[in-house]
């Protein structure tokens, strides 16, 4: 199912709902930042949506749950590290009209885990200096929070 | 019914929960400043819980309704204005514990939208210089918004 990015639709309505209706997707993401300041991103694997494509790690918050507990269990599951909850900060967030769902992903700063930053599934990681992460291809979505990102380190 | 805030919740769990399942409510909020750089901040009313704080404006996104449309909605029946989705710029976002929601309330500044700013609800409402805007008591959840504010504007 190939997703492409409505841009300034008015009133918020995505490309395929002029009526504006369509399933927000709550995602909560992280910006692991290493002592060298550099961030880290997820390569999505092949198979998935936007396959190849660089993100900040992190997935969809389950009903009733608060994005800080999602992100600590997908943190741990994607990268075998624990994360206290007061060790995420609240930085920005993306808000982005897809064809089918609306995605809406705040992105946490994260400085401090306990564990080694592995890849549990098989994706490719890497550590990435801020003024170099607009080499990475990513998600529409993603890419408003590198600057963000950069004035921050 | 009282609003207290839980603080360093381990994991996420709210106060009263120590499962963690609490019902997550989504906020659009918005950040109306002016020519002068001066924030718009709205009085709670009498009868609302924390009535007396100042917040920004802005409400609950419904179902499967995006946050920038909710903010547009909310504004005009709040204000009487209109705003343009591609006038709202995220900003920043709060996540907050409170004793039985979570709350999640992305913030959006706008500089530009059609109308005068009137108070609509009969809440009062206040133009703040950034600097003056820690002088306003408001609720848990929007004070870590202001160094963000400030350090912006």
């Amino acid at each position: 199912m190939p997703i492409t990015a409505p841009e300034g639709h008015p009133e918020g309505a995505s490309a395929g709902d002029p009526e504006g209706k369509t399933p927000l997707v709550l995602v909560a993401a992280a910006a692991l930042v290493d002592a060298d300041g550099r961030v880290l991103l997820a390569r999505r694997p092949a198979g998935k949506t936007m396959a190849g494509l660089w993100e900040f790690p992190g997935g969809k918050v389950a009903v009733d749950e608060t994005p800080e507990r999602a992100l600590i269990r997908e943190l741990r599951e994607e990268l075998g590290i624990d994360v206290e909850q007061s060790c995420l900060a609240p930085l920005a967030f993306a808000s982005h009209g897809y064809d089918d769902f609306h995605l809406l992903m705040p992105l946490y700063v994260c400085r401090i885990w306990h564990g080694t930053v592995t890849p549990r599934e098989g994706q490719e990681l890497r550590w990435v200096r801020p003024a170099r992460l607009g080499d990475y291809p990513m998600p529409p979505a993603d890419a408003p929070l590198i600057p963000v990102l950069r004035d921050l380190l």
